[in-house]
């Protein structure tokens, strides 16, 4: 144990763990001796232990003061668990339906006891590289967006308690200083860090490195994502954040939380929806051309939208008279004005939103870390095909994302790429 | 005194507080006994104090609890104090030339002791009003912009500095509370506190509050105001907030002061410039037209931005390898990315401060505290008569200003109003 009363936890030293801890053996039933522990963490930062009693089972997260998939070379605060238990809770309240329900906490030891998402639950990624559809994505991902950044903006709160929290969360700064540099920054230079499809991609990855307007364009993402604290936003909301099943969705490890930008977190989904649908061609079989599975990423990708800004401005509509400050309803007091207002902010928003996804497809290609969309494409010269036209399609997409006026031509123009 | 150390004070018990602070009284030189004490403030929200000694001299500045010229009906934090000493202490540091001293600060007390910016200074919207060209005034305000905004910037500041910064200003919401009412809500809406040059700009006033599409504008900007922390800005930077003589410029009053958008200041500045333009025709005289001092102010326009870009681009130059993490020197790494990125950011400030600078105009027209430029016109109806020309092109200037190119643009613009 270090001075801070921090410890690693292995399976059995959580076993102990949970037995001096009510708020975590309390879920699990009697017969705390014969405890199933696994560490599961298939992500890149943490430790994941599935935990399953006589009555019941639970899930523990712990921070170790380093990045996982690297190593002790890459220092990391575990202070980020704070952070993720506090974004847990606040989304967790916000949208319970779509938010594992947190446990315990203990700041000491980085840790976080919350709810075993049991299977059939998968992570999204895992199901997209599978081919399955779930039917209810767009409606249960635009609820959760909708609610948590909704809720947490200045249209519904007020300076006061907005300046609070932003003021809470600038303490996550080494999450949001290790974005910059692997989202932000590295893809566009050299870096010891980035890698690609070699040789097939090495082109490519030096035009990126060259593209002076792409430069400026990710000047100004970068910018606003330091810059703009619209919402609690999740962070890191990629399709490896998702867990799913047939009925359910369920978003888990907001460990990156803070005040920014709402499209930073739209444009992770989104843009990570089109890695799917271009790394498609790379699953196809005879058996299954994946034809009618790009459909549907494509429907899920324009509804996913769609719905956001539905369930969004009615939100909006709903809490006009509430204690946010932004759109006073004296000033805004006609129908046309509310709907100019209204409409400005959407279109502001996709814009945004079009533009992180695109920096954040271009990571996934060129940056330290890949996705498995692309990654179990085992023959490197197709996944390289895929991960070009993916590339050439983010390239553009930031560049000219403020010419798509709807995700209906944002979708038209990924069929088409 | 109140159970959190607290206590207005008058010149008597300034005076003791003085002898029992070194810090204050080691100023004064020897005979304490007979300090000259003179409450000053002009100003709108606190009480000042001129303290002359036998060998030198010093200002108290001590925040109420609420505001000075309203009265006890308005509450306002009095640690509105604490901010504007760790304001005047940074801007100090990073401007010392165009900066008061601070001598002392006291939390309790909410009181700070600095220099006594001894006379011929006086407070520039004063001089404007009086005619007095000041022909070091661009030169002097520009560094003082471009200094304390671009070195609390990401463009100079690490993230981890930044994160840390904004979250202690978050403090200061109180404060920035009061100017999203007064400057972005008020002057657009019906309100008790508004008043205008009643009945001639009562039409006036009635179109600003049914104007749609300057609404949808003023949102743009309150939006900016709240979310966005560019930079440590001032706050409050009109002409009331300098004071001057032929050869100084003296930057006092940051109790507005958070990490906001840099535009918020700079077109603090330049609004209130504009506005002082607008007032001349009322202070004409058969002796005396105004305009060649027109001209001088419309070149103070031009040189101020102008200069400001100069320095603070060469700022950014000189910078470029240091600590800031927005524009890393490996990604802009040619001569025309690095102008493209330049360019970009110095023209979305213009645009920035346009749109700042007229929101400040109007709300000195319609809104609750008006300006000495146009108050200091007896005659109603003359001052009706340059109240609605800078109010008019102030409506312009927002909804058009990002069609101005240059700042050459904006002074023809004005010329012509
Ligand atoms: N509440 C949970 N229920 C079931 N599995 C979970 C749960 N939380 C995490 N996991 C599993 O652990 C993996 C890593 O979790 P995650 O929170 O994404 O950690 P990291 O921050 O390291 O990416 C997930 O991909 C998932 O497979
Ligand atoms: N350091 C100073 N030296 C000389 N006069 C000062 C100084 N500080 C303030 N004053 C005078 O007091 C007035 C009010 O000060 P200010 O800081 O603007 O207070 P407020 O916050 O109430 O507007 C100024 O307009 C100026 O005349
Ligand atoms: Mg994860
Ligand atoms: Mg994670
Ligand atoms: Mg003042
Ligand atoms: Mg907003
Ligand atoms: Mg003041």
């Amino acid at each position: 144990m270090t001075s801070d009363g921090f410890r690693p936890l292995d399976e059995k030293s959580l076993a102990e763990y949970i037995k001096a801890t009510p708020a975590l053996s309390s879920k699990l039933g009697g017969k705390l001796d014969h405890l199933q522990i696994k560490e599961v963490g298939d992500g890149n930062l943490n430790f994941v232990f599935i935990i399953v009693g006589s009555a019941g089972s639970l899930v523990v997260k712990q921070a170790l003061p380093y990045i996982r998939c690297i190593g002790e070379s890459w220092p990391m605060t575990k202070e980020r668990a704070y952070f993720e238990a506090m974004a847990l809770k606040e989304q967790g309240r916000l949208c319970p339906d779509h938010v594992p329900e947190v446990y315990h906490f203990d700041r000491d030891m980085s840790l976080i006891g919350m709810r075993y998402l049991e299977p059939p639950h998968i992570i999204l990624r895992k199901g997209l590289i599978a081919g399955i559809e779930y039917p209810l994505l767009a409606e249960h991902i635009s609820e959760y967006m909708a609610k948590t950044l909704f809720f947490t903006s200045l249209l519904y709160t007020t300076t006061t308690e907005h300046k609070r929290a932003v003021a809470e969360f600038c303490g996550n700064v080494e999450m949001c200083r290790l974005t910059e540099q692997v989202v932000f920054s590295d893809p566009y230079k050299v870096s010891q860090y980035n890698r690609w499809t070699s040789p097939y991609l090495d082109q490519d990855a030096e035009a990126v490195r060259q593209d002076n307007i792409l430069k400026v364009e990710v000047s100004q993402l970068k910018s606003m994502f330091c810059e703009r604290a619209q919402a609690l936003i999740h962070g890191d909301l990629h399709t490896g954040s998702v867990m799913v099943t047939h009925d359910s969705t369920q978003v888990i490890d907001p460990e990156f939380a803070f005040y920014g930008p709402m499209g930073f977190d739209i444009g992770a989904f989104l843009g990570n929806l089109i890695l799917a649908f271009f790394a498609q061609d790379g699953h196809a079989s005879q058996a299954n051309d994946r034809m009618s599975y790009k459909s549907w990423i494509l429907r899920t990708i324009e509804e996913t939208w769609s719905l956001f800004r539905k369930k969004f401005i009615a939100l909006w509509d709903e809490n006009k008279d509430g204690n946010g400050e932004a759109y006073l309803p004296p000033i805004y007091n006609n129908p046309d004005v509310w709907q100019l207002v209204q409409g400005k902010y959407m279109e502001d928003l996709l814009h945004d939103s079009l533009g992180f996804g695109a920096a954040k497809m271009i990571r996934r290609i060129v940056g330290v870390a890949h996705v498995e969309d692309f990654e179990s494409i085992t023959d490197a010269s197709k996944r390289a095909d895929c991960e070009r036209r993916a590339l050439n399609f983010a390239k553009m997409l930031m560049k000219e994302r403020r010419t798509f006026a709807s995700i209906t031509d944002v979708a038209s123009a990924v069929q088409k790429a």
